[in-house]
């Protein structure tokens, strides 16, 4: 299974594009479209998206992550084999977090390039390719980095769980960088003078009330009861939130 | 053939998260997204919207269906099967008109839970194994019904068809729950002050004239040719309109 | 493979039930969503966007192309044959541009008509059928125009390449009808009293400035480098550039 994490949007050509060149170059491997409004130009919060996405999908899996405001320039390209699954991106941190949590990553340099190579659509001419190769059983085409301290980029230099809304969904749901097992139980979430308890599930909270819950990827959410967490309160990819003692 | 009618959006992994069991839990059965932006949390307009759609369908068709604003509480999860379709959905209402159009539904309450169910996400945990499962050729694994008032949740006490808005497209058309067989031949629509003519299509109407329609899949809908219904008329999922008979 | 081009949006159960029609009619072959977001009504800009991408597909390849704001009235559908690719839709002008772009096209005229054809969903009901018919490798069921002055409708007035925007976007970025091949070196691109300057790619520009560059289905396309050309310049589909020669 090939799964689209980018950027992209739904509108305009380019996610099609792409499934078109997978379909030509995997036929036959399943494609699935997980995401294609991960945060903008924004590698750190989609990085943290990524890794908790991806901790759902099977062994074999190929994840073909494009959130690459670097395009055209200079920038590596690497494919990650990590607890079975595989990431095809730039290096520029968008996959350190998923081999960062999953342990035991190891990490290629793609020196494959294409015939003919655009110089803004690299998810297309070369990650695409390179995931339908991966995706057919194929080794990465490129050398085996040594795991050191500049492995996978600037992510080297992020936090394991990022205290700051990294997407917000269709329903004003603001999903954070932190994983809930990295709380105390029964923590607080703070925001400015706000301070939001947990509850398990929309149904447990009045209409109207904002809380935290875990989302069903595992992740600390801020919401409101069939209301907007992201109007009501006021956020979007890159509040930041912090993590109070439940006391007080 | 697994059909997908929610309210989920197309942004965000959602969709793609359940597509993604899909293939895994019935790998080579096609799956197609028929609608991610069905009202959301409301139930009774998605409900005859789906109605209208699943007539088109062949035999065979699964639907997987998710509006589900009480999902984490005590709804119960049912399978209807109905004129050689299935439906799989929260027992809130959002099954019942589909069930009721096609005459001899037969209803399971489906017992079954997977070994991890998340709170928030039952279209990804719950409703896609068991739709899976049945387009696989299964039978749902729970107990029939016996059909009684009860029956389908609320949707017992809902009309046969619903003098209201259940959808504004992209072009600003706007969808009403009214099936055109049960108007009067020729009948005018009211809204307002306003009465709306017939007409079978647009190019039979000036630019910029409201007019209903007969839309392709049977409902009334609201429409301004070259033009946008939903803002000329200030129409919304939920705006009330009246059937008008023809004189006058 | 059938690729399909719309203007129907991602929204509502429309490229749903195409998708649908298709699976039914054409088991097995893929089908791609290349874009759903074409200029809505606008059958002009939307040949030009097609040209450009159908040039990335592979020889086979059946495009499905519908803007049609003629659906319902007296427009005859037809079916183009052009370097090994099929052109599906509405004799609009709308595929007119590839079969020129292409050269040698062939053009049927399709007479078939489905046992049921809906007002105004011929997307569904008329072009679909036609289209999996031909991606099943039948030829299409109707007699071949003799080439001529009006074959291919409007397009047969309009320029081989066009001077406008014809679709931006969700980065801003502004798409033109000007393939990058039709300009001299280093040309400049004129937007009222401003002069856009050449780059290969976004990385060579500093943030915030406004340029044009050849995109990756080789179109000139107005952008600025992490911020958004149709915001900052005031442009939407049809906006006019000229083109400025190098000097001065």
């Amino acid at each position: 299974m090939i799964v689209l994490f980018t950027d992209f949007g739904w509108g305009g050509p380019y996610a099609g594009q792409v499934r078109a060149v997978l379909a030509q170059a995997a036929p036959g491997v399943p494609v699935i479209d997980l995401m294609h409004d991960a945060p903008a130009f924004a590698p750190q919060p989609a990085a943290y998206l990524l890794a908790a996405l991806a901790r759902e999908f099977p062994e074999g899996t190929v994840f073909l992550a494009v959130v690459d405001p670097g395009v055209g320039g200079t920038r590596a390209v690497i494919a990650v084999s990590a607890a079975g699954r595989w990431f095809v991106g730039p290096d520029n941190g968008l996959l350190g977090i998923a081999a960062r949590h999953t342990g035991g990553a190891r990490v290629w340099e793609v020196d494959w390039r294409p015939a003919r190579l655009s110089a803004s659509f690299h998810g297309r001419d070369l990650f695409a390719p390179i995931a339908a190769r991966i995706g057919r059983g194929a080794a990465p085409a490129g050398r085996e980095r040594t795991p050191g301290p500049g492995l996978l980029g600037p992510a080297a230099d992020w936090p394991d769980d990022l205290p700051q809304v990294i997407y917000c969904d269709r329903f004003g749901n603001a999903t954070t960088g932190l994983r809930a097992t990295a709380l105390p139980p029964d923590a607080a979430i703070g925001l400015g003078d706000r301070r939001l308890a947990h509850a398990r599930t929309f149904s447990e909270v009045p209409t109207g009330t904002p809380f935290w819950y875990e989302n069903a990827n595992g992740l600390v959410e801020i919401a409101v009861n069939r209301g907007s967490a992201a109007e009501d309160l006021d956020l979007a990819v890159g509040s930041g939130i912090v993590v109070l003692p439940r006391a007080g």
